[in-house]
């Protein structure tokens, strides 16, 4: 049987250039063709020294058969990229936003563009596996999450979902800088970031309505979001620490709130490989360079909240190892499969 | 007229270090005396080379005249050290956590000791200058406040005195690592901390109980306190996320609450020189190295709560700077003589 | 047919660890026993919380069927524990310097122990694999290089080999600080090591001797070398940059030195799968947790020198990675065999 | 009398940013002129929050009286910029690289464009103010080194002025990514440099010709220079790792070579209040943020080499500092005056 091929948009950026990492060591697929647009022509070992064994060329667009598409281009020109490709049949990844908010008018506030085609957003599942696991399967074309997203959502759907909170939430996340990008901003100079930590996007983060689309999803409970990023001196991991209201009803029913809390949790998460519930507050290191999520769900009872923390690798769970989770899942392979290298620590 | 002579107890620890390199260059003061236990006998410049200009000699006690004594041992051993000095009617500055909580039942609890001497804590002030200036004028003791405390009372100082919020409020603070101190250990082991953040102290900090006893000073309203301390790859700064929810009151009596509330701010810290308020989110590298605290109020109308974000160098407005503040206030020097070194950046 | 049974003795070391994690991996083998002795009696994964998804509990010594066993002791320690398995006939790799060095007076000499078992020197194999692939293939006993000079060696060998300098060599080498252990130091302390360099072991280090022989069993040309190492902040990698005088005769025979070094270089690599002959300078990060090791020669036709620069992951190719690879051609495996994973960049 | 007057062109760069930081805190001159392009109308709080204190307002050019002028242009520009000033009697310190190479032709052939004004190098002095501290009392336009020359030459020239060594001279320096500057690149951006070490300009960089013309003018017998620059994931600092050949002919008259170097150097620098010849390997964090440098000179007898090592901050002791200490000498200051803050450690 033929081996399935891939086709990588963007292969330069640092999601694009993540996927190419593990894809081309995963088992059940063929790199058949990346591209890039200034990089175009280039080697893609020249443009990125750690590809140093591989022979692929950046094209300026997929020009060769592939069979299942990820597309890491920045939004509104990632779903123009990727209209043609789900016309055609093929099996698109989209790991920019613009697949995420099922609310149009939502994401051309947000993004302050025009949707190039919101006629797919229907057809679209947002790729959170751990949420949409039987949707992504059958699924022709799959949003994959913003990485700030996937580290609040796997922190808090358990208790979402299982009605322990209610009220306000405030996730406070804490990224590494390659969460920004590989474009060149003063922000994300070595010198000026380096040593420092800073918030950022108090008016309001993009990942915020995708967040909060989630999580009213998972429980009518919840009135609002305050979500604030933080710009932190390492490359790699985000850790989201979460605070929400226990729910008074929830609290009343259970004898051993901190212990039925963390059995909930291991229960949600029970069929689910990549994420883990821990015993001790988890660090990115954890999970530095791979596909797991490390969740510490804590009940605080001084000021009965939720207090959950969850640390992941912003570039593989939070961004190229989803997308080939999502892969794996929409072709049948395991979903594993190519993602199973542990955590480089230290 | 004879120059103040100033003794530093235990000067190899961070803050005993830090306080040594802004006292030997303050205008007004000479050190005479610097302790240690493990490195008596040793050059001040031999423990620490960036002391290479000084000849100072590490003593095991102080046993030459001094006028103020910086005490800067770990608690309970700081205040046996304090109790004879402040007998003989030396100024004492004790940077431990030792004098801080009014409370001796709360201090006992917290830190598993028993006080040695609790009869000074009616004498003891606490020394945050920009709430308690005048006592620190007239005090004999001073309790210097903890890092977080002073990087989140600044921040949420303006707000409970102005009756701004009330209910719970939610300090989420990030540190850097020499916070932790000169003592080994595996979570400041370089290889461990690096390219890593993660939550710590999850069943209560220390420095809790020190916050909350002042925020109530500060306003009845406040009910709880979740402070959640996180480790940051950086070796200097405290970057604190504060979050309350706005008196309904308060907001009903102000038709721009976003521009009153700055308003506020500045208004309080008027008289402070050390303390800015910032038209954009702080990083603590724009503090580093100085006694400087940027603040950054914002109301988030959306979840009508308020979002305060400050930024102070721990060892300096965090810890030494602080201390010589108060120093400075007792002695009836400028408050910010020998502290007005600009921040290094970057 | 059964799988071949690993062991790893001291897993609670970085280089242990790692060994581990790569080994957890490896399609060929299964790990049956890691020991410890502080932690023996823990699981694994309450050590490393990255080895969150294994089920291994530390032993206090190897008590269950083992082929192959890694030793990742100390020095002396470990030539103690790998004796008896000799002896029993398993293939060992030690990744200690016991059995590195051939003259065991320079050993005695330089790491101030006796041998326990200076015996066994004359079967162990030096198992740097681009120089030594055959001897490895059938050895029992091998003494897994230096992270030091792994990459010195691989950087000097093709020059030394082709006759191509003479005299004394520089080797200056910068090293993350995963290469200075887990042991708690005040130079390892992170507040101590951030944001700073510095040179160590001016006296001499423990590599030289090693880095020595090998050179001289690759030329005799060498006169001396002089090694200085220094400690990065970083956590992982190798930086070794190396000066040579170019020899008068080889210049003189080649008409484009530059041009005809370079192809000396890669022919001398191959067949060496993990080493690549860079176009240009490389970064450590460029094979960060990954087994590659990039070379860049380069003829200084100002000064005739040789200048040549190698960039390894200390723990990987300068440790646990060279170890696996040591495995696999003891084991007949092919030798990329676990190995395959590309560097994890940015 | 009037207090001096100064201006600071191109305010912008994190060079012309530290002079700022010194002299708005040097107790004898009032800054009452800064420049930037890009920024000009802006204050200089807006640019560098860390300025918060300072009402400056950024100028299109100096067009306000000054007595002595800062130029911290790129090369070129910057002469252009100081030409008209000279001619008007101002003092002026070049922190670019214009008036630092006496050989105009040398100059022109490096940095690659025409000397705007060639007939000042004969009048411009070289300002390492521990070689050439007379010359520079008396300048009216001071060449101020290059932060790497100032590095290499500290640690060099005792050696070179005492006839220690001979032959070719090897520096390999490690510095700290601000030395690139403030203009954004990829080599600079967070992900791309953090975590990893490289060297680079292996074909030869700007400040070779600078660093030996001055070993040439300390000794005859400096036949070549080979320099190698190395990033290195910090903010602040370089370290110069300097290797030579011993004379053979000095080693024949010093009975105790190690003993009589150290006594040399301490010898040659007594009267420099800014370096000290420290009894171990130096740091460059031991100097961070302040203007003092750590030199650290060995004899290595089993190479017969010299080995010495320094450790400056390159913004401050490598640029800007060292810039302030330049002024004072011009002006006939305190050599040390405003520049004694202690660096800044851990």
């Amino acid at each position: 049987m033929a081996r399935t091929k891939v086709g990588i948009i963007n292969v330069t950026g640092y999601i694009g250039a993540d996927i190419a990492r593990i894809v081309l060591r995963h088992p059940e697929v063929d790199v058949t063709c990346v591209t890039g647009r200034s990089a175009a022509g280039k080697g893609l070992s020249e443009v990125f020294p750690h590809f140093e064994s591989s022979e692929l060329v950046i094209r300026p667009e997929i020009d060769v058969p592939v069979d299942v598409v990820f597309s890491a281009m920045p939004h509104k020109a990632s779903a123009e990229s990727c209209k043609p490709l789900v016309s055609q049949g093929l099996k698109v990844i989209d790991v920019s936003a613009d697949f995420r908010l099922k609310d149009v008018a939502e994401y051309e506030s947000w993004y302050e563009v025009q949707h190039p085609c919101s006629d797919l957003l229907k057809i679209a599942v947002y790729g959170l596996p751990e949420l949409h696991r039987a949707e992504v399967k059958t699924a022709q074309l799959v949003a994959n999450p913003g990485c700030y997203p996937t580290g609040a959502l796997l922190a808090l759907a358990p208790a979402l979902s299982g009605n322990v909170v209610e009220g306000d939430i405030i996730v406070d996340s804490k990224s590494g800088v390659s969460g920004a990008g590989r474009s060149l901003t003063l922000t994300t100079h070595f010198a000026e970031c380096n040593e420092s930590v800073a918030a950022y996007a108090l008016d309001g983060h993009r990942h915020l309505p995708e967040i909060r689309q989630e999580c009213r999803r998972l429980s009518e409970r919840v009135t609002e979001l305050l979500f604030v990023p933080h710009l932190i001196p390492m490359t790699r991991g985000i850790l989201s620490t979460c605070y929400a209201r226990m729910s008074d009803t929830w609290l009343e029913r259970h004898s051993d709130p901190a212990g039925d809390l963390v059995e909930l949790y291991r229960e949600f998460y029970r069929a689910s490989p990549f994420v883990r519930v821990v015993g001790a507050p988890p660090a990115t290191k954890h999970v530095w360079g791979s596909n797991y999520c490390h969740v510490f769900p804590k009940y605080d009872q001084r000021t009965r909240r939720l207090l959950v923390v969850s640390a992941i690798d912003n570039l593989v769970k939070g961004g190229a190892g989803e997308a080939v989770q999502n892969m794996n899942l929409m072709l049948g392979f395991d979903e594993t499969c190519g993602l199973t290298a542990l955590p480089v620590y230290p």
